[in-house]
């Protein structure tokens, strides 16, 4: 852990790693694909979780909890969903083990076969339009704005810690409605909503559009997302929500008496936003030095390192530093103490600064003397003295700076790096250097499938902002009414 | 929803399963043995989850999150652990489904066979500590207090909403230890932890204590327990704590460098409480009537529920109940206006009572002329009238009145249904007429085995509040130094 993480110019890919690693975000687990969240990384994702809820419960959504177990069958009831879905999944075939007759520890029990396979949910529309048959008769029941936190599973043999793993942590909301509008302007709602979780709490700048048909999510009439640029300038899908029209209500028989005493079937939605976001908090912000934390997002908003080198100085000090941390703490400010005796200072700066605290308090014994302690800031490396009457409104004052900061930062950093593109010649020559290219399209999807077999990047979105008029397609040179966002993505 | 619940005396179990399914708390999953957590029994788990998180939080403990599969081999390392958990599991075997070649929807792939199956986790010792062994090396790395919020299986046939169920919500803390004392005073300090959360926030008065050897933990060194008294006289085991010793650590092969410079096997232990405590908050306070929560976890603490005739009495009466709202949210006090026009006042009433809201305020246009409220309490049916300007403190009095008076009865029913036993034949007679058998004990785990058989009874735990002296074993009636709580169980 003292030593520092790989640069990021060296190799992206390892510098990432690294940080997740060494700032205790998260490791390895021992089954392939798997990944324990570690309690650094974990209160991280608590803080993203909590903001989140809140917004979602702001706006009349509800938390339920569906099995993570459905019956194989289930899958293949929505034919474009059982596609995009049921291929790499857990399958559960047995419900015992056995001692090993041969004495070799345990085995499964052949007795104990299920008669129908289960899978592990990779998403729970199916599961949970099974169980909206039962609950919905009529137009007074709707809509259900239901949202559930849970772990999902979807085979991964290529793991990424945080962005790509066989198990990872989501919320995912699913509703139901009595109209096409009301589905519509749900699925509208929540990307706004993720809008904003991403730009206010994790100072994540995004473009907000909706996805192609060839990138939409199976069995969705229109899928939304929010992208944004990486620090290599590649796009993480950060966020999607999808308008399901009545495609998995008419998979599982779901119909509603409507006003007109009339049976119809229901309009749903499903969105979501899972651990990724820990991945792109990562690589948003991140520098050569380690992570850096949004203040709104991170476990620890400051941490104060105490130096001393005599037992009388320490005491002295350690009453101080109680003092500066219960003060801030009445300003709801998350503090860390970390008065550890088995490392030095040099090497706690060094630690804290990796794992991106946003700002770093140090006190020794001349700060006391001189009534003063120093504050430093991750993001831009800076330090200064503050009287200790200052600390709380100067500490309060620099973590909204600090947010608003690697917001601005963040999104002057994807604007320099996103370039409009005329042709195709242009297109590959951004993609190549690394960046988002933008410009007219009017091509199909297998317009887009040569493109992504010759560049490797795809249609980010059709972003909601246009610039209204007309121009000629990219690649096709056909009209075009709408500007596409085509990026590598993780 | 609008008919009412079986009566607990002429089916309990009956009546249990109406309140769950009619109260909108649970439904049954498609697959058997799971269950569906609803928006009203998931709220009232969030609170009990918030307020276990913040008892752990403030004791120190740190979130993370470890993976669902568990190669299977790691559960026969722990030779107890086996015996009593590698069971019941269910098991993955394949990690991909296809297209059926004859056409029949979608088959298992042979191709993608697990070498080693997978167990989901029936409870996280095995992966936790093979994850510790990479984290712990010296002293300095000690102690590790980590809880997790996770879904655990384990296979069911008999399903009971709540209380057992193949797949459950729960929280399970595992800590690492240097010495033994501290691993003990950790498991003691937990279970001391879950009686607060039993008796402060569910208002269940519980009985503290150690297991038997018979009745402990697989893989423990001793099982701590609290024990619950359930409305039918039956005993819930509502929340273990268990000091693992080194078990685990021998198991896994984690060693530690301690302060004399000696390598030596970490101490563990864990701890866990369910969604099984919705289940036990049900059956301690509801009654023939439905639901009765406790204010400090119910969804709702108060309901107001308006009454008028005519459009310009509702508008009247409606701008008075947001002002009640608003004044009783800025207490901090959770509250549903139930401004339905589909249904009458009077079904809202019967409604609110079978889903056990602490409060209901009722107001009509009479009210309103006469600046008064009607405020109805769950739990002793009473009502009366307040003034307007006494709402907010008058139902901010009543929670905490509610709050206290829960917890009083029910320690009341209990204390009435625990009978001291001289010998087996009263044990067996208390037993036989319902509720808890206390008295000397100095059996044997064979002793008990044949007590449960003829009796269907178990000892539920050796209280730590001990009468002291000695007596004569209620089935030996040799010498005894300690007395048992038996009991039917959940």
């Amino acid at each position: 852990m003292a030593k520092g993480v790989t640069k990021q110019s060296i190799d992206y890919a390892k510098w990432y790693t690294d940080v997740v690693l060494k700032g205790e975000l998260a490791d390895y687990g021992p089954v392939k694909g798997t990944m324990v969240i570690r309690p650094y990384g974990y209160a991280l994702w608590e803080n993203i979780r909590t903001a989140a809820d809140a917004l979602f419960k702001e706006t009349g959504h509800v938390n339920a909890y569906f099995p993570l177990f459905i019956p194989k069958s289930y899958l293949s009831r929505e034919a474009d969903h059982v596609e995009g879905f049921a291929k790499e999944c857990a399958v559960v075939t047995h419900y015992r083990l056995k001692n090993d007759p041969e004495g070799n520890g345990i085995v499964v029990d052949d007795e104990a076969k299920l008669e129908e396979e289960l899978v592990i949910r990779p998403t729970s529309e199916t599961i949970i339009w099974a169980m909206y048959k039962k609950w919905i008769n009529s137009y007074r029941d709707l809509p259900i704005l239901i949202n559930q936190w849970a772990n999902v599973v979807r085979w991964e043999m290529r793991t990424r810690l945080f962005l790509r793993t066989t198990e990872f942590l989501w919320q995912e909301g699913h509703t139901a409605h009595a109209t096409a509008a009301e589905a519509h302007e749900e699925a509208l709602t929540m990307i706004d909503i993720y809008r904003k979780l991403a730009e206010e709490y994790l100072a994540m700048p995004v473009y907000v559009g909706e996805k192609t048909e060839a990138e939409k999510f199976a069995g969705a009439e229109q899928t939304y997302a929010i992208e944004a640029m990486m620090g290599d300038m590649k796009a993480l899908q950060a966020g999607t929500s999808h308008d399901l029209g009545q495609n998995f209500a008419k998979a599982f028989d779901v119909t509603f008496l409507n006003r007109k005493n009339q049976q119809e079937y229901v309009y749903a939605t499903s969105w979501g936003v899972s651990t990724r976001l820990v991945g792109g908090v990562i690589m948003v912000h991140g520098d050569d030095k380690g992570l850096i934390l949004p203040p709104k997002v991170a476990p620890h908003q400051v941490v104060i390192v105490p130096i001393w080198k005599s037992d009388d100085q320490k005491a002295r000090i350690m009453e101080k530093v109680s003092e500066i941390k219960r003060r801030l703490q009445a300003r709801g400010l998350r503090v860390l103490v970390d008065d550890n005796e088995q490392t030095s200072p040099g090497w706690k700066f060094n630690q804290w600064e990796m794992k991106g605290v946003p700002l770093r308090i140090e006190i020794g014994p001349k700060d006391l003397e001189q009534d003063q302690v120093v504050i430093a800031r991750r993001d831009l490396g800076t330090k200064e003295f503050v009287r200790f009457d200052m600390i709380a409104d100067t500490v309060e004052y620099l973590e909204s700076d600090i947010q608003q900061m690697l917001y601005e930062r963040a999104q002057k950093f994807r604007d320099e790096n996103t370039h409009t593109v005329k042709d195709y010649a242009e297109l590959k020559e951004v993609v190549d250097k690394g960046g988002f290219a933008k410009g007219w399209w009017a091509g199909s999807s297998a317009d887009e499938e040569v493109i992504q077999t010759e560049t490797k990047a795809t249609i980010r979105c059709i972003p909601f902002r246009q610039p209204g008029g007309q121009g000629r397609c990219l690649y096709t040179g056909q009209p075009a009414d709408k500007i596409a966002i085509f990026a590598k993505a993780y």
